[in-house]
């Protein structure tokens, strides 16, 4: 405690002095050039995002794109935060099959919930596509969509990574953070496009990355509009597939939520092919990306053999076609934003 | 393409005026106090419109809403521009049919074609609902959605009204132009909710509202991603409903595509009462507003009996709840745009 209100002061003390000095000595022009990327190493995949963004603003130059068309797509999962050892949708619905569990006492004996509250991997693997089903029509419909909200938020608060032991919120990209901030201050416009779903991601975007929910584009189910005897109307979340924006269903969404096509495009996996290939096609200069997850020590190193996250025709088709793969290892000064300290 | 470049130019000419204008002229009291609503006649639609505005723009006022929560939705057909005799989306179709015709000579014998192309509108209201699709089908499918742009940008840019003799781009309601760009002064983020196609209002939108295509929420229909052997990449349109963005289907769309709760909406017809009914759900304070056509001479007068956007139980609910209801004839001082004079 003691500690953070000294904190606060010297933090006060800091800025104090800063208003002070800009006052003496107005923004310079080395300041507007100071670097808006600055934990991304120099090489080529840092000059390619900067030499294509200063391409695409500058009025007058050839590959000039006037700024209602500065779109920009990102995938979620493995590009703006980790997606190791589950997705974090995923992980949100085990432990909502466990916490539901004391009610459901029929789970004990059947498949997959068993395999979840045993904590089984082997036996969940088993249960295929079907059981991801189960387990997602168990836990993210038979309620309004406000209460689902309610739910997704406090596990958000309150839930650890198993790895580094924090929030998932915290375990953004840091550089992704600067590069969407840096492309919205050069007059873009940013979206997710992610196959999550898009109601999970809605809860934190905002928050975590600047996104707003109308900029979030993701899968989703059906949803019904009830109107209750009070008057209030509900949209209640059923156990039904809406639409699946993955792979060739990215250019999809794209087209159905944005009906623009970007002009950059950053993703990390072979379920985005689609979207860069899109993007790829469009008459403006374009920008394709993707994040290469190379570091195992501070992160994951993973790529062609993975069951999550599997980047193989993707980045064929990127080394190809000379589009931008991020090396993590080499290209990221840090993986994630710094801890906050806790008072103890 | 060329009209766009052209309205771009018009714009950068008419923001550079504005700027010198403002120079010379320094905002006064008198300037920000002027009616932002001149089209709109003085009477408790326009009261409660300002009204409302003015209490959830004023920080530190009970009913207070932060600017990122100001979402503010409209549907289209009958709310912002006409929907008479027929919807403009249907008109389009029907001259498509009209002019695909000599490469589909067995149309000449075939319903509901034939009575597309013999104008005969009592054997095509014979045809119901299934003739209508079979005309969206053969009309609004089998191409990419580049072609398909281009098709409603040309048909836009020379089919005439049958009664007003206009372009349907001039059949926008001049006082809803107003509202929507009084909205927008006041932090409001304004979106199109409507049953009309979204490919077809993205054509149009953004130069006749000033909404961009990501605040287009409509229905639309199934696409396919196709790359081409050249490497390019297509969304083709089949003829498959994928989403009906009416009735109850109109909060789906909102939440589906916004992901936010609208504290401001306006329709016209039954269509928009659930719409109506999930903004009035809300927590913030809420503005719910109905378009009512009483205006035969200058307009249509409609309601309870008519066909094409029948205003019934909406309007019984509007009445009770004391939602507004735009009284055409009384409330607006002009209806359409003031028509620009054509050089012969």
């Amino acid at each position: 405690m003691l500690s953070d209100g000294a904190s606060i002061r010297w933090c006060g003390l800091l800025s104090a002095l800063i208003a002070i000095m800009s006052l003496a000595f107005p923004p310079s022009q080395s300041v507007a050039q100071s670097d808006p990327l600055p934990s991304w190493n120099e090489g080529p995949a840092k000059q390619s995002i900067v030499s294509f963004v200063a391409k695409v603003t500058k009025i007058g130059e050839p590959d000039f794109v006037p700024q209602e068309r500065r779109i920009a797509v990102f995938d979620n999962d493995g590009t703006l935060w980790a997606e190791q050892p589950i997705y974090f949708q995923l992980a949100f619905a085990m432990d909502m099959i466990k916490s539901m569990a004391p009610s459901h006492p029929q789970w004990a004996n059947e498949q997959p919930f068993k395999a979840v509250l045993d904590g089984d991997r082997k036996e969940l693997a088993a249960s295929g596509e079907k059981g991801l089903l189960d387990i997602v029509a168990a836990t993210h419909a038979g309620m309004s969509t406000d209460a689902f909200n309610a739910l997704v938020d406090g596990w958000l608060k309150t839930a650890k990574h198993p790895r580094f032991k924090r929030l998932y919120t915290e375990l953004v990209y840091q550089p992704m953070l600067e590069l969407l901030e840096y492309l919205r201050a050069n007059g873009f416009k940013t979206f997710i496009v992610s196959g999550g779903g898009v109601e999970f991601m809605r809860c934190f975007a905002e928050r975590a990355y600047g996104i707003p929910p109308e900029q979030v584009v993701g899968s989703s189910g059906v949803v019904k509009f009830e109107l209750g005897a009070d008057g209030k109307a509900q949209l209640i979340k059923e156990a039904k597939v809406a639409f699946i924006d993955d792979g060739p269903g990215k250019p999809v969404g794209i087209n159905r939520f944005i009906g623009r096509r970007p002009i950059f495009a950053f993703g990390n996996s072979d379920g985005d092919q689609q979207m860069l290939e899109w993007t790829a096609s469009g008459d403006d200069l374009q920008f394709m990306g993707l994040v290469h997850h190379t570091d195992a020590e501070r992160e994951y190193a993973y790529d062609r053999d993975s069951r999550i996250g599997k980047l193989d025709k993707a980045l064929d088709e990127a080394t190809s076609k000379g589009w931008t793969v991020v090396d993590m290892k080499a290209d990221w000064k840090t993986i994630f934003p710094p801890q906050k300290e806790v008072p103890r």
